[in-house]
């Protein structure tokens, strides 16, 4: 473990789905408690997967304007309705396809995640900067006590990531330049992108997020300013 | 003092500057150190007070749309300039008004404001509805410890209250209906306004934000749905 010293960064900027918390296994979580409640059965995995492939793709019809920016919470909900078809998993009424659409808002943390965010906000602005809107990201943090500084990313922006826009945006709310900043993620994609407008960069393993078989991220793809274990690694590197 | 129920409230939405902090005498108390280690004499209550004085005007600029969205820090900024010619307060270099005009990152919350809000914290979401830009609040917040959940206000939806976009961009952005945030200012102007667009409202007694001369806002000018001593009364009233 390498002590990193950069004393221009003042404040770390987090993706948070996947790098923060556990979407896998929170809406495996919660699709399996409604399964239960509705005696529906479902393989609530699969469910989580199909659900979670379809992110890119609602986000891309937004980032190529052939729809107007659309919240997250919006294109999780029209992309659950398309989910429960394909997988058979029905019926569900309007009621309950919105308490699940809203699984996303209560997702836990990895186990590092609170420790290290504390440690790290010691020293640091945290923010989000994140593809969820706000709404969720506050509800999220409000349930998981996740201890933020500061809700942006992409709805403050109307632009997702890797739009420059989103980061960008981000950096200019919190009165900072681009290289005070410095990007956290477990995704080679958003860190680079980060990266090419400036912000400095930390890679953090989370080799479990997309299950037991998880092909990709499994390693960093370029040479990001910091490579961690997770949070509490993380703050060690930046002396915290 | 009557307990008020309305269980729909999910947010508290807060004015800044003078319900949450004492902008006066954290600007004197500026001002004095400045003048202290520059040799400066001058009249610092006067010129707190002479700022401030422009703080409606800028934002009227913003407002009738003869200058761009401006965030508060230029705003304070270019009136900054004014005031010290007009105090005949010189000569200040530009590093020194870079410096004081940061003095709006750095003001202290009134007594009761930590205690309050780590109370009112624990049942509702606490959003920030401020004039005031991101920077500035994140930066004040991490300085005195005031523990938001999210900031927003003006800057997120461009525009300066009383304008309604300000209220209802920020309910907006934390996906609940005007009705369901109540919005606690010192001021009535600010709790008139968030009401018209279906706000709840609580006003809150700060009688000596503009020092010992105070002759506006000494008392609620409508019905609003609470009146309050201070946060902590405010957080009795709510049941916290």
């Amino acid at each position: 473990m390498k002590k990193w010293d950069d004393s221009n960064i003042r404040a770390l900027t987090f993706d948070v789905f996947g790098t923060v918390v556990d979407w896998r296994a929170g809406i495996i979580r919660e699709g399996e408690a409604l399964g239960r409640s509705r005696s529906l059965r479902a393989d609530w995995a699969k469910f989580a997967d199909a659900w979670r492939d379809l992110y890119q793709p609602s986000m891309d019809r937004v980032r190529r304007g052939e729809i107007p920016w659309t919240p997250l919470d919006e294109l999780h909900r029209l992309a659950l309705e398309k989910v429960v078809q394909q997988l058979g998993i029905d019926p569900l009424g309007m009621e309950q396809l919105d308490q699940l659409n809203r699984a996303w808002h209560r997702l836990d943390p990895w186990p590092d995640g609170i420790p290290g965010l504390l440690r790290l906000k010691r020293r640091f602005i945290l923010a989000t900067l994140s593809n969820g809107n706000v709404a969720l990201l506050v509800n999220m943090a409000k349930r998981a006590g996740l201890p933020w500084d500061a809700i942006l990313g992409a709805e403050v922006a109307r632009h997702y990531k890797p739009d420059p826009e989103a980061y960008l945006k981000t950096a200019e709310l919190l009165g900072l330049r681009p290289e005070q900043c410095l990007m956290v993620a477990a995704h080679n994609r958003d860190l680079i992108a980060a990266g090419d407008l400036g912000f400095r960069t930390a890679f953090v393993f989370r080799r479990n997020e997309r299950g037991p078989n998880q092909t990709s991220d499994l390693k960093p793809e370029r040479d990001f300013d910091i490579v961690s274990e997770d949070f509490l690694d993380l703050a060690a590197q930046l002396g915290c």
